[in-house]
């Protein structure tokens, strides 16, 4: 069951470092990207830091909409995750191209991914100077979900196999709990 | 054994998101505090971000001098990177309170602490408005080191089980490898 988390916790959600899901959109156009780089930069008002790329279509929806949701995606998501890091949005739909399923937010219009263990709904603190020269976005969560077989009482607990979250290697490799899980790297 | 990190792989070492010591060091004062806020955010030249908090005594060493490390702890330095997050280095020595042995490293004075699966050597790039605002810090990595049992051909791969990195969940709690490590918070 997917249940909200308080804003007063949701800083915790990133703390054990995942990869992440960008997802956007801005009207009928929405994209998905992955990100290693991010993390939470502060708890009240919560607050995330993620590079987006220059040049990437996630990067132009965002510029232009102000908006963005941190999906942090699972086991069961490592392909596509991986997938969705290696075509751009703007040659392809990549939720139909991979079967990313989504459900709509609360706050912002990005879409939310399915099969994920938790989603941030993030508004972008304008900070023109390290965007433009660090890729940095500095965001303020305005909202946040969980699945509850993976966040309980405020917190992240043991999840189920297949809700472990990701933590990207290199190459196509992630450590998933205690395994390194690897696939090969689209062509 | 330590090996060197070529510059061009380092940015790598933060990929899988764990929490992270951040030692310091101005003339015979020295301090290491606990980071589970940190991210790459650059490829080349490699950089790093890092929250640390106004007020803390490792920002007070930062700023004077400008550098910082980057320890990468393990499972067998667990108990020790909680501790230090709960106390302050203004009011004890954390190296001697806490038995943490250190080695030095070749670009900046801020000591490196032993038992950590790899090491960054940074150089704060000054961005004041974002340091004022949101305690974050940019910095340059100018050199790198790993434990070349968790550090190969540029990439970790799977370590023995003591030298696990650690994610921070809350509470006194890392996810570790599949497990759910605990421990009770200093008083």
């Amino acid at each position: 069951m997917i249940i909200k988390v308080e804003l007063a916790k949701c800083c915790r959600m990133l703390n054990p470092g995942p990869t992440i899901l960008v997802s956007s959109r801005k009207d009928e156009n929405s994209n998905v990207m992955a990100a290693a780089w991010n993390t939470t930069i502060d708890f009240s008002p919560p607050k995330v830091a993620v590079v987006i790329a220059e040049g990437t279509y996630t990067r132009e929806l965002v510029d232009q909409t102000g908006e963005f949701v941190v999906n942090i995606p699972t086991r069961q998501l490592a392909q596509a995750t991986l997938d969705v890091g290696h075509i751009s949005g703007r040659d392809v739909n990549k939720f139909e191209r991979y079967k990313l399923e989504t459900f709509p937010g609360e706050k912002v219009a990005a879409p939310l991914v399915k099969g994920c263990m938790g989603w941030l709904e993030c508004r972008v603190i304008p900070e023109p100077h390290i965007q433009k020269t660090y890729d940095l976005f500095i965001a303020e969560v305005v909202a946040a979900w969980a699945d509850d077989r993976c966040f309980e009482d405020g917190r992240w607990k043991l999840p189920p196999r297949e809700l472990q979250s990701l933590h990207y290697i290199a190459g196509g490799n992630y450590l998933v709990g205690s395994e390194m899980v690897s696939f090969e790297l689209p062509e």
